[in-house]
């Protein structure tokens, strides 16, 4: 009997751990990296948060107008995801610092594959392919770094973000000054969020370009950011406290959060 | 011991598929179909994606001026789901053909049980009670083909629809044009979408009504939408040619989609 | 062989168990009462529906500033929560009567952890860090109440609420006339709602102060709800008429829908 007793652990312990397999597997979908397997040369690749690049060579002119989109951008880069914004946010700018493309749009999405957050819609213009591909290509590779400052328990996330040095995406779409230092922290629950961005604001003299909240400049994400510019040193200072607490308060209300890839931030 | 292995892998199968077997009940809950049952008379009936059907015979005054429905529309037929929308704009646009009651409302949650999608609450107005019924039973009925053509995987989902002649709903909701082809393609994450566009205008020549994004005519859904007219075989072939392009980017992202019902169009 | 029919038996319960406890606390995450524990002043405590109740003593000016709040509140008391809202808007109404705070803010994510409804994120100002968070824990101890009127089952849910004598937050947000009675009934899918909302009106002689909808006053979550103010007997019947019909209606999509607390309303 105590060998069957021992069977039965080892029985339950195997359930657990393929349930846990299976978890993992829609969390992080093997994606198809292979171009001959999807048929489709619009395919650049798959990247965490269920992101997707594509690129269209030569854009059929009537979509063109639909989008509002200058004509002489003849390629687009398109990037998609479930989860995440800030993180491709900050990935786009690094890409339109390295290629000949511009950001056209990004749009906020309310998906976060249910959780409290966005995912993203973006599109790249240039004149030739190879710089819109160029331009997915590079936003693809650096969301392996800009994901490792997502962290996430059950009862919500936080996001921090910084660059020593923004670039057009940035300026365009977040208010930061060009060629500055810029971060941002976001967390849901949104209550969370604001006790964040006050210790922020007390930690370092910084700037605030921006502030975002469930009826501001979200699409009714359940997420409160604050965006900051200023001195490099004090802009770093500011986000990684506001991490801090983030993750000190999220960690009150249930597991402690674990990060989505590798923190660049400390 | 042999047999001790063989048991257990038993036991792990009967284990996993008694978790499956509650997932499918989660997915499609039984419904009750037998108005006695719910004891309401204002019970018409349920649907796929979790669609109810309901009738109010003879509306509170104060309820129908809220709504700002015309006092004349005595008799209401109420729609509404968890997922779907387009689904639902077809299956009403073929009530409004075969029955005196008009569309008064289509608005959009943002819902999808967790998905990236919509869902739907609308209604119909009728003078008399059983026309505003009649509309509600025809749209119950017409899900059964229309929910053929939605197409599921964990990175996402892709909607085609089509019809032959656009009546009064999708005139009035989605731009088509009074008795000629119209049709659209939606897919998620809102990326692919674009890619499925372009391909849609590059195969037939076809006009475009409306289109949809995260920012634009969704709820901010995580969606690109396509809406065409023309010709009936063009607009027919746009759309199959545009679900064939999202269903290998999507396919990409993980599993090959699976479709919601028997798809209608090929 | 017996034996071991039964010891498979056995396996599979509680494997099945662990599963259940394993989502139980998924659902309801501990969370931490003890400061000491979080290491942070600022945390007051948590509540059902993922809620987080914080206080910041002296807040920062730029802070402040962005966040449009008048300089002589000082001291500021957060709440948020993944899920409800109309249950944080009457307990926090129940605050600002027993407090000298008043409430600044109330802002509506869609996000209900996947679900069709809100969450909520709202800030109380006082002059005194006390008031501040006597008003924070005021809220999260009423909650234990108004939670007990929300009822889930797999195809939506339904919430009731009503206080005999409506004071600033309800006044302020909701319409409700200063010191009458105020109830609301709202409903998932929206369709529900609106036969709810029909009955309602039928069933007494109530004013309606407001009625809400995907497209119109909510952050397009998938529910109809209808405020109404009146004779105190007139609206709590009213109420308890409403939540009648939906109970009948989603039990008719699902599973009986069960209560998160202790119903208050019968």
């Amino acid at each position: 009997m105590l060998i069957m007793e021992m069977d039965k652990d080892q029985i339950i312990q195997k359930v657990m751990s393929e349930l846990q397999k299976q978890n993992e597997t829609q969390a992080a979908p093997a994606g198809c990296i292979d171009v001959k397997k999807c048929g489709m040369t619009e395919f650049v690749g798959t990247a965490a948060g269920d992101t997707i690049g594509l690129v269209i060579p030569n854009v059929d002119e009537t979509l063109q107008g639909r989008l509002e989109i200058d004509k002489k951008y003849r390629s687009l880069g398109i990037v998609g995801s479930r989860t995440g914004a800030g993180p491709h946010a900050v990935a786009a700018d690094e890409a339109v610092k390295a290629s000949n493309a511009e950001l056209l749009k990004l749009e906020l999405p309310r998906d976060c594959k249910g959780g409290p957050g966005h995912g993203v819609y973006l599109i790249f213009g240039a004149e030739e392919v190879s710089d819109a591909r160029r331009a997915v290509e590079i936003t693809l590779k650096s969301l392996e770094t800009t994901f490792g400052e997502i962290f996430v328990n059950d009862a919500g996330h936080l996001e921090a973000q910084y660059t020593a040095r923004a670039s057009h995406v940035l300026n365009k779409f977040f208010n930061a000054p060009l060629g500055r230092a810029w971060g941002f922290v976001g967390v849901s629950p949104a209550a969370i969020g604001v006790v964040a961005s006050d210790a922020m604001l007390k930690s370092a003299n910084v700037e605030v370009v921006l502030h975002a909240s469930p009826a501001y400049f979200t699409s009714h994400s359940n997420e409160f950011m604050l965006f900051i510019t200023g001195d490099s040193g004090a802009v770093k200072q500011a986000v990684i406290r506001g991490k801090e607490v983030a993750l000190k308060l999220l960690g009150a209300m249930g597991e402690p959060p674990t990060p989505c890839g590798k923190p660049y931030l400390y």
